[in-house]
């Protein structure tokens, strides 16, 4: 049992730190207030990019992936980086390490033909072009996958794409090139090998992003969340990722690493939020001691340093079992950080508000978008209530097998 | 013992939901699209002043007053319409029910003079105008209400109010006529009579409104809240309203009541969380199964009935206590409504958001928007933490005389 | 809208506290010290048939019946008198309140026929003997009434007993006279016309009290809690209640007022249990202050205010309702109050016995054993889990008519 | 980053387990009937001391020490072991595992002197004997350590023992032979330096085990709870343990480990009550479904699931940090696991006695014992509340080092 980071991991999470610290933090609020400014906020503006650039130089750059960029990082390498990135809404863009990227790069690492990655990959690769993942659909409850009704169809040497997509995040960003669509080929196909992934560039007649979504009041411009329609939109066969009916197992493949990314960022957006509350709790009086000495807050401050350390050593948990067991043998602990993750952070940051009072829910701190993006993600990647079933069903089956077992004797 | 409502007040809630139904809620999705697709929402439009005197035409106005517009209703009969108001954001203003307005209205019914009455009040009780009230302070912890440091000083003939407030509701609106000062006029008086109001007119030299506050990302137009300086604003005696000194006193007498109306609404919105989330739950299939039968949605659901029952009946018996003994020895129960309403809303909003989905975080139900509303008011009108505070101090009370009592014999 | 209790409920329950404060507080620990150090202590002990007959003799008896011993008292007018006795063990048993002979009288008021009356029910009222009832069953859910696998067969003039009943509350007391047995007389019968109820005098052949249980360590002497087994015990056709048949009918119509009983004596619970800490915080000191000014324990206690004064109210409610409309149209309002009174008096107890250190666990205070009996009645009378499905069926029921109607038209 | 066990402990932990499973399981439960019907249940049973020996034999035996019993195993390699003993109440003690006894044995292995080893320490290690630990009093809010009263003077070559000690766990076993008793001799010294840990052999006069405690209505005998009275008692000099003054400091060096050692047992005991719930809720049928099927009880399961895996995670990192960098620089782990593991093992126990209904409070299962000892914990050993504060100041003190490192500039 060894609770240590490698030495090359702590390493590159000083470097990353330092550069959030000395380069990132101090820009955000101006950066944030010349986009609003703007009348439409959906602008890549020039200060980012020389970040982005500097990053590069820097060598902290598409971090979730192993040098020479050809492979996926360890899990247990990139999870305490994107903890760090977590502080920062900014960080993950100017390292490259941004969601969906960061999914869609490996998905076409792993599973794009040469040309795919040539035309799509690589660009996104250095940063000069950002990408979209349409999956989830008005209509239905998405949290079961296979109500999904949008269909890729294939016809002759085309595909065929039907169907309306939402909470297609990056769909706003100037820089959009192309989005991963996930859409029904095989109806009459086994049940997981129905779906199909087809690169839909952006710009492609029949496409059309119907409107912005708003998470609690927030637009997230420049990048933002769209409804996308697609209308008898036709793209090249070619354009299909990994074959056709492989959907469903690419997007599993996915979602493992993913959701490490996700629950570090969380974690480190609730130990944000948890020094915010703190240095605030000191300095703020009232009724003639700081808030840090009144009521339950001290309480309130312990528990959240509890809640923090488990959660990350349960991430750290699943991270290390992706990396050696895989993750089709992480599938519960996978499912149990989804569950904790955005649950901590929204109870954090929830907290760290009310010691803010009114400063914590308007735009003087990042409390409250920090709380909306916790709050969204309960929701994104599939709801709470679906990954508890996921742990129960893994939990109860250890016991209907010893039956099984027993019942064989 | 008696639950039932007066028969009146039953009529009159018929009125009120009857109205909403058939003329409110049929319009505010069209409202808000044209509103918020301005180029400046903070708009007030006409189609919000038909349905106003339509309401007005009707007798639905001003139902915080009794008959004849001189005095306020009883607690216990306003109660019930206020809630349902809460089901919408847009009744409280189509029956002049708003907030700040109503506690400003009954302020001037009850201390202000007769040229205060007339040139501030008459236009107001007309919906005319609208009115802000500037008590909270961003450089200090408002929760602490000695900690206030603007000032409100007699110079002659006149009052020199300087400093800044925010959440300032209701500074954004085109309509607004006046706000509301409190400050600090008699430094050395005795510590609860050091403070006045005073009415200080829009458009005022030296009165600025700096900037409107987001609350999570929304901006609340067209009425919204602002940051007001006030520097060297001077306005004549005449506008203190009752007199120099006297303002926690009116402010005391004002929390009462608009705790009763804050926390009623609040029960309202619960009401139309849990009545969307119902029938979320019963329309929408996942697994084979509508949601109203999947996990523990179902105890959810019984725990928020039984919350929202709960809540109403102890805001129902604070409203019966400021009717029959007065605000003064409903102090505990007036805190305590004011921690478990608002607290209480915003556990149900968030049930009833993750059973809509992605639906429930974005634009397409008023769900988040409520939720941002309970949010707030969980630090609006007193922090929970200084409600607890109020009620732990008024229990414990009880066993300090007991040893006073039993040290005197 | 009124929270008056009624003059003669207000002065009954002067006299019903100020009879505890006298007369059994003074007495209970010399009372259980001398109890435990018997060798049996399922033993009637003297002092407390005199305190029996003192209150009889002030007409502090069967305080759930209406003067003239022929009809239960409204449920407003008994539940606050039901709190008072909720703060000590003996009182219900003093007043001739105690569970489960309170139904047991209810029962053979209103559905026993002369002889049995004269036989069972008037030693019972006069508090000469005790009672039991044989409800539940140790081999089945019996959360699911349904699952009841005891029988009661007709044949020719006689009843005949088999099966298995647990949890059967007074089988251990000296006094016990006799059991009301509940069992499957009719299989073939409509689902709740099935059982019947039928009164098994104590000393039956075939009636054997196998053993008693205990609550987490205690057993609750004297009357205590048994399990007990029924072998063709036979007893005259004219024991049974009411009829064949009609088991159900009258245990729904035991179960509203039973229900009201015991989460008002909970609520009393409560209060002691509030009314305890609240002393203890004020007297013990640590780390140099009083435990009252320490943490969050004073967010604790008004909390703990707060969900005792919304649970009242909310029993206050059930009771109004099953006085005005009848306990059929009270269903969830009682299934509301039968989760929210044990939960309370769980959690507001383990609270209580925190303030206390070891002194909360251990006998030194009644607190662990107030704790074990909320615990069991989460469990008793149907687990929460079945009530809050019973309230959330209620609640969707709205809903699905409307929707039912809407398709009608 | 590793969360694998070393092979050693691995293999070890199966032996546990077997042994458990094979030896122990099987005749717990007519262990404790046997026990139980005894007219006095402080009685150690031979069937105990067989079962001890085949441990002994099969090297299963002080398994808290390093082959050679010279010193104490790494954390890391015993919290294994202890989670396993954790599963069943005999366990620690077949084992010689038993607290207060291993930190009595790690306390004279460490400071005792040769006489105190050979006469003391070696019948403890050979399970001949038992001890007791005599720190925590009555009269004072013993959460703050400095409350308490008790003294043990020096006086020639002789220490005067006078005060009451309660909470005296192994008082009541037949086997037991002394008491470290903690009290204060330096009344003037540093306030650290003012406390000596004396040994008090059974039988000196003027020690009197006054009565025995009750955790709910539980004995847990054979061992037992005491309250001990000391009056003028009376032992040589060379009783006292490392030295006069030390106590405080031999206390905390005790504490750490020990602490390891309750939390893993308690999450043992969550295992084991996970595992009765899922077998249970798999068993049982209500409503035409089994219990994993209904309402939120799969929900509850994952929850479990997810806190188990999250507070042993947390314990395990405590415990590394004691191993790599010492108790002194693990103060607020050691106190986070503290706080984590009882309430878990309370919550999981509650839900599993919901499971088990009336089983589930009675004597039929271990659930409602597991209940009692984990709520005890809560208390024992500092209540949550200290070591909640205790966190919570080491983490606003990373914000004050700042502040006072920023103001030295």
């Amino acid at each position: 049992m060894d609770f240590n980071l490698s030495e090359k991991t702590k390493e590159k999470r000083k470097q990353v730190q330092t550069f959030i610290k000395d380069h990132i933090e101090p820009m955000e609020n101006d950066y944030y207030k010349e986009l609003h400014a703007l009348d439409n906020s959906y602008t890549n503006l020039p200060q980012l990019d020389e970040l982005k650039k500097k990053a590069e130089s820097e060598g902290l750059w598409n971090l979730f992936l192993k040098e020479g960029e050809k492979e996926v990082s360890k899990s247990t390498e990139y999870a305490p980086l994107a903890e760090c990135m977590g502080h920062s809404f900014l960080a993950p863009e100017v390292f490259n390490c941004n969601a969906p990227d960061t999914g869609n790069m490996e998905l076409l690492l792993k599973y794009g033909n040469d040309e795919q990655k040539e035309k799509w990959l690589t660009p996104l690769l250095r940063g000069k072009t950002r990408s979209a993942f349409g999956m989830t659909e008005p209509a239905v409850a998405s949290s079961d996958a296979t109500n999904m009704a949008a269909t890729a169809i294939l016809e002759g040497d085309e595909v065929v794409i039907n169907g309306t997509k939402w909470w297609t995040s990056g769909a706003g960003h100037p820089n959009l090139d192309f989005i991963i669509f996930m859409g029904l080929s095989l109806p009459e196909g086994p049940r997981h090998g129905r779906h199909s992934m087809v690169i839909v560039p952006k710009g492609t007649p029949g496409l059309k992003i119907e409107r912005m979504l708003s998470v609690f009041g927030y637009h997230d411009e420049p990048f933002g969340h769209g409804e996308v329609t697609f209308k008898d939109v036709r793209v090249p066969k070619s354009h299909i990722i990994g074959g056709i009916g492989r959907g469903f197992e690419m997007a599993q493949g996915r979602l493992g690493p993913g959701r490490i990314h996700h629950c570090m960022r969380l974690i480190g957006a609730s130990e944000r939020a948890l020094s915010l509350l703190c240095e605030r709790s000191l300095s703020k009086v009232a009724f003639g001691k700081p808030l840090s000495h009144l009521g339950g807050n001290r309480e309130r401050i312990a528990n959240a340093r509890i809640q923090i350390e488990q959660a990350r050593l349960l991430v750290y948990k699943a991270a290390w079992m992706i990396d050696t067991v895989g993750v089709k043998h992480a599938m519960s602990e996978v499912s149990q950080i989804k569950v904790v993750a955005p649950r901590l952070s929204q109870e954090i940051t929830d907290f760290a508000i009310q010691i803010h009072g009114g400063g914590g829910v308007c735009q003087d701190f990042p409390l409250a978008a920090m709380f909306a993006g916790a709050r969204a993600l309960r929701l994104a990647d599939g709801p709470d209530e679906v990954h508890l079933a996921l742990v129960a069903r893994a939990e109860l089956a250890k016991y209907q097998k010893e039956s099984r077992e027993q019942g064989n004797r």
